[in-house]
């Protein structure tokens, strides 16, 4: 597909030269891999959960992220506060539901966000996203699902109903709006054997949403970036602790150019 | 000992192939280096706090781990409710106590834990674990104990007195239930320019603690297995920052087969 | 400038001999690697935020370090409450004020900080120093501000106004206490493309400050030390993700002597 590969190009020249401020409000585990990869890939990342300065903060902002990966009710209250902020100022939010569907307070989290606030993508694997249907959803459930293919009719009809991009990562992404459907198919498997990969794809879909005003080729674009500089990286390192800081590494080396001839984005 | 060196290999297998569910509740430096090296080596990390989640997040969990380096009364609550579930579900717990002995908060919330959950390993350097002790204990102060050796039989009497196994990390580790003590002399001296080191330790017993139903010789083990990770890195690194790296580099690639061969755990 | 070149060496010396413990009340992103760094360093870091155990933390300590990066309320509270025991123990302190001047939180944060403790150091970059000034203060506001040399004849003044030492750090950095002055050119541009460095370099004063009663001179020699540790870094990688790994490295291996030789201090 040759528009987004070209759209994959010009949106990482975006982020390098304008550097758009990513408001990351997300867990305590990925917080510094993903302010490193912000940083490494040309965006400027700033960390910021008081419920009396998220909203401030947001408005600087060229999007949020929101990533419930080590939530609390607290947080999740800023969430909403900076979300809804971001709302009002048409500020693309992205949401990441770690674990979703794992437990009640997590599934509820997630769906509260997305009540309370227009989120233009959510990222997360094949459970944690089917998780987040509507009690009264047409959306198969979740325990028939077991691969991002099986789950791609389920994600569209899903992405129709909460009126959002929905990006299913896994070996194969799937990239769907309801109306548009692409698979990105850039990656490695390390990938998987590093903590908060998965919330570093979304920080990085929150850098491309920053400067690209279609959230569906943010988020496919964002996911080839980032898949192909895993690809780099696993070409230099054969185990996660390397793997991690070569990834790094590629996120600040890999050129537009390199990219869109790299681009592995399909329908 | 032939045994424990065939159960390293064992275990680590079986890591491996299961890959368990750890639950941490951890402290907020080495949540991060503590869940990479938990994917490298095999395992499946959660980090999980909130008090409305944990007993749900520990009834999927294969091992517990409680860590109190940046502790506030609020998680120990978290870590005392998440304890008291898994005391129920019969799931091991280990517990770092860090810095107990250093302050009174410290060391009476590790005490309050042991005292209200079913402990199944206890690890920390020498004066933190023997400020464990009870006030009417027949175990010595720490004051007069400086190394692993002068520690030996003052944790073989409080592991008696706390019906726990406790392992004593430092240059040689200590491992004792009160009625059977082994030292693992695996390790390297880089091991303690890393922040987390120890915290790390405690995450890896964790693993081998859900894939071993003694937690005299899933510690034990573990601690083979993590020292000899340190050795393969400190053979690639002379600098702690490149050691961090190798380290989790040599969690995923350690076989059973080299482990089993390398273990130095001794009577 | 002899004096402070061999001050650094000495300095550095007197790290890496007394192990001096650093108080770190930080933010969540730059735990991990500040802990590193200063373990890297020769120093000892403990992080530690508990309302009900600061006091009693930093009476063992060298030196407090103060971040303000992912503040809260609560964890305002509890730097001041760290900050008037050291202060009351003439424990020297150094506050970072992260994003000061940003938003009306941090603002307010760093300044209340300041009014309520004796601190010795402030290091931050030109916008978050001078968002420092009080409301009557002759110091000229930020917006006119655009490089370390544009700020330094305002730093000098509200050095005085503040009765600290100002290290405002950039390309070149600028270290004042109103009376002395001196820029510190050690450095490379691969610093900025790593998050924390900033922070990472005020603990790396902290360190110094635990073992140099004099504020300026501590400021001074510690960036240095860290700039050039960056430049050893700088000539090992490309790129961020190695070049934060062989910082950690550059910590580590420089020893007294090259410190002296390549101090960039300069009046």
């Amino acid at each position: 597909m040759k528009s987004l590969s070209e759209k994959a190009a010009l949106n990482l020249d975006a982020v390098r030269k304008n550097k758009p401020l990513i408001h990351n409000i997300t867990n305590y585990v990925v917080m510094n891999y993903t302010a490193n990869a912000l940083l490494a890939m040309g965006a400027s990342p700033v960390m910021a959960h008081a419920p009396n300065e998220v909203e401030q903060m947001v408005s600087f902002a060229g999007s949020l992220v929101l990533n419930i990966g080590t939530l609390t009710d607290d947080w999740i209250d800023s969430m909403i506060k900076a979300g809804k902020k971001a709302t009002a100022l048409k500020t693309p939010i992205i949401l990441d539901p770690v674990g979703s569907g794992a437990t009640s307070l997590r599934t509820d989290s997630a769906k509260k966000i997305i009540n309370e606030t227009k989120i233009s993508v959510i990222r997360g694997n094949a459970s944690e996203i089917l998780s987040l249907k509507k009690s009264d959803s047409k959306t198969k459930g979740v325990d028939s699902i077991h691969n991002v293919e099986d789950a791609s009719d389920a994600a569209k009809l899903l992405a129709g109903e909460l009126q959002t991009t929905l990006a299913i990562t896994g070996p194969v992404d799937l990239v769907t709006d309801g109306d548009r459907t692409v698979r990105v198919s850039n990656g490695h498997p390390l990938m998987a054997c590093v903590t908060g990969t998965g919330c570093t794809a979304t920080a990085a879909i929150g850098a491309f949403l920053a400067v690209d005003n279609d959230p569906f080729s943010a988020a496919a674009t964002a996911l080839a970036f980032f898949g192909m500089a895993g690809e780099i990286a696993g070409k230099k390192a054969q185990a996660p602790g390397s793997f991690m800081i070569k990834m790094l590494d590629a996120l600040y080396l890999l050129t537009p150019e390199k990219l869109q001839s790299g681009c592995q984005i399909k329908e």
